[in-house]
């Protein structure tokens, strides 16, 4: 089938406003927001209905084209780069419906482009609440969240993507509807088919419909930033919070390079010369707020922190979020390229993995900023760079290897949340095992026998 | 290979007086806890450590044998049945070391055959919580919750067995061992392989090792019986608990013929009388629980209770939750054949399946006693027969029947907590389609291609 023929096969679907394959667009299509080399795609198709994609997954698979699914292009590990110059780019952006949210059973029906806020705040309106907050929530698709297993800030205390999805319907490599979960809590009928699903990275099928649980508001929450002379005393801090048995729903880390990065760019009055910022949310039942807020200034103060600022309205608290929000920023905004890495590990560790971050840094003469989201151990240690210059981002490589070797070592992982992609698949044997790939491999094959579905990512191809 | 051969051969690897394979031996691992034809397997197996399960897999492989794992039989689906004659039962049982309960880090690693209630009492003395409490957890293991996915009491508010799977080992079909998840409360770093061995029901691989989640337990709880003439008014109240974005940790429906049945065997002061009662329990921070206690009771009474009885001790509390425990014992005594069901609905359609179960009942002229999980949706209807009856049994089959279809419509699922095993795989395709049976198959074939584990279950054969 010629590339032309494929092109007007597609529009039959979707008509051809819906097919983008000029230069322009293919560029548009051909990288997200990893560290890697572009890839340009043969074509991004635009589905308009979810039924659509049952029908382009099997002209893909008569074509023999490989297919990368995409929602906004946030993705931090490459799973949205196209595999080759034959891939389709089916973009969900246009399957943007809320299907239903069930307030009396606590769920929502959800297609899989609905942006993540948008979403949480179309659900807070009805006075319910979905925590999953990853750090692109502002235009991240819940697919792409559900095929990433997406984490972020709440994680701690509210779980993550996976601890949401009840059930989920998606298209198969050959094009059929498969159907798992269901609108129940509890359900059991047949293999877990939303726990396979999720993480996958669009490697088993195309997710066309989510049932997501949603939990009622907790009634009060309070912020606090505590700031620290060195970090180790902040990440003591952490650690002393969660021995405390305490869960802040946020239990963020900002260290010197993130904070003076922030405050140059922002001059929102942080503490420039601190060595480390946490920045604390606690909610739940206002009396248990107010208890465990003095708890966690105790073991703040006992720590070393030098200040502790409590928000004492919303405005504060805006301020206090700022900071965090424009971590990520800040940092990207410092140099030409930011490597943004989500090794994690068990949060008693996170003192190590602090000590770690700064020797790797000196080793190989690097500048790494770290914030993140200390309280499940989901550091973001971000290394700045410049990628063109050679010998810098050499050591770049390097320093990222040994940063993985530390931290599977400290009984940690690769990735809290960013998913393997193609950036983190060279280290997923040393973390598993071969045969834990050989096994992921021989599912993959059998789901997607052609090797249509992102084949370079996670295990790499299976075929 | 000769069955003498290979039962030597198995001796070799776990010693001769770990082969169970006379006929009493081979009786007793032929039934569990559903009510189904018994199957005697060739023999029983007892593993002492954890790597004899690759060494049995590899033997019974070579020799064909098919697989089917146990850890106390009290399966309620048919899952610990052996598939054939030729079955080998691997009993888990003396697999049962808690290697490590992390107290920093909130978790704890475990081998299959750990009993969940004990687990939970040791967790309990280092100050941490396992929620899941499925009806058998006195006797039943964690590899056997973790196979089946075992909800229990406090799904409502904390979820089911996956929803604490942080990480998980297991021998895959040729021996080898697989791993996924990891000590951290974020990991997706590769397939999400915790997710997908929990609820595979013995048919992907076999549990060697599970790192569990553990959290802080509640500061307080409250609970509390409250006592209505009718049913529905009982079932209303349920949906209205949670229409005021209350999630009690329990909330418990006992129906009349179970409150008489209980009060028959036990004398523990129910009153005889009653349309049904509920039992609720609360948890939380002290001002949390008395605070929600005042609203669950004053919505009780505007559903009609006629008391509601909150304990004021231990002693109270106790008592109150012996009912709840009796339930079960007090129906299975009552006729020679209990047939326990779980079909799971949309919680707030809770009085539309009282209402159903009790059509049925007249329908079909049976007597049901219902109890369970109002609070989730997850009730268990639990038809009163005489198996050897065929005309009664064939009355129970009809009721079933329509017990599933009618669930399905209310946009539930055919089981909450108990599995598919043989005993629902024939409704499987109704709550799915053909599409998802056929996905299932081929995930199983690759996995497991000779179809040598538990190869009856779930989806029946996939070879």
């Amino acid at each position: 089938m010629s590339l032309e023929s494929f092109a007007k096969d597609l529009e039959k679907i979707v008509g051809p406003e819906n097919v983008l394959s000029n230069e322009s667009d293919r560029h548009a299509y051909s990288y997200d927001s990893a560290v890697l080399e572009p890839k340009m795609p043969a074509m991004a198709v635009l589905p308009k209905r979810t039924e659509q994609l049952s029908d382009i997954i099997a002209l893909c698979s008569r074509a023999g084209m490989p297919i990368t699914v995409r929602g906004s292009g946030t993705n931090l590990s490459g799973g949205t780069v196209p595999d080759s110059e034959e891939s389709v780019v089916i973009v969900t952006q246009a399957l943007n419906n809320i299907l239903e949210i069930n307030e009396e059973d606590m769920y929502a029906v959800v297609e899989p482009g609905v942006v993540t806020a948008y979403f949480a705040n179309e659900v807070a309106k009805r006075g319910l609440f979905y925590p999953p907050d990853p750090g692109s929530q502002a235009v991240s698709t819940l697919g792409g969240n559900i095929a990433e297993n997406a984490g972020g800030l709440r994680g701690l205390k509210y779980g993550v993507t996976k601890d949401y999805l009840m059930g989920v319907e998606f298209f198969d490599a050959s094009g059929a509807l498969i159907k798992g979960g269901s609108r129940t809590v509890k359900c059991v009928t047949g293999y877990n088919l939303p726990g396979l699903i999720c993480a996958s990275e669009g490697t088993l099928g195309i997710i066309s419909k989510a049932i997501l649980k949603l939990i009622p508001p907790p009634k009060a929450s309070r912020a606090m930033m505590a700031v620290f002379n060195g970090i180790d005393a902040a990440a003591s801090s952490v650690a002393g919070i969660i021995a405390a048995h305490i869960l802040p729903c946020t239990l963020e880390i900002m260290d010197s390079v993130t904070i003076s990065l922030v405050e140059e760019c922002e001059h929102i009055g942080l503490p420039k010369n601190a060595g480390a910022i946490l920045l604390i949310e606690l909610d739940g039942h206002p009396a248990q707020v107010a208890e465990d807020s003095e708890t966690v200034e105790s073991v703040l103060r006992k720590n070393g922190a030098s200040e502790v600022a409590v928000a004492k309205n919303e405005q504060d608290k805006d301020k206090i979020w700022e900071a965090r929000r424009k971590s990520l920023p800040a940092l990207a905004r410092s140099r030409p390229t930011i490597v943004l890495e989500d090794a994690t590990v068990p949060r008693s560790k996170i003192p190590a993995m602090v000590s770690t971050i700064g020797e790797i840094a000196k080793k190989y003469d690097l500048l790494i900023g770290t914030f993140g989201h200390a309280g499940d151990g989901n550091l973001h240690p971000s290394i700045l760079c410049d990628k063109r210059n050679s010998d810098e981002f050499r050591r770049v490589e390097l320093a990222i290897d040994e940063l993985f070797t530390r931290t599977v070592e400290m009984g940690g992982t690769l990735s809290g949340e960013h998913g393997i992609g193609t950036a983190k698949a060279k280290w997923l044997k040393m973390e598993t095992n071969a045969a834990t790939i050989s096994f992921s491999k021989k599912l993959r094959r059998a789901l997607d026998p052609k090797g249509l579905f992102n084949p370079t990512k996670i295990t790499g191809t299976a075929i």
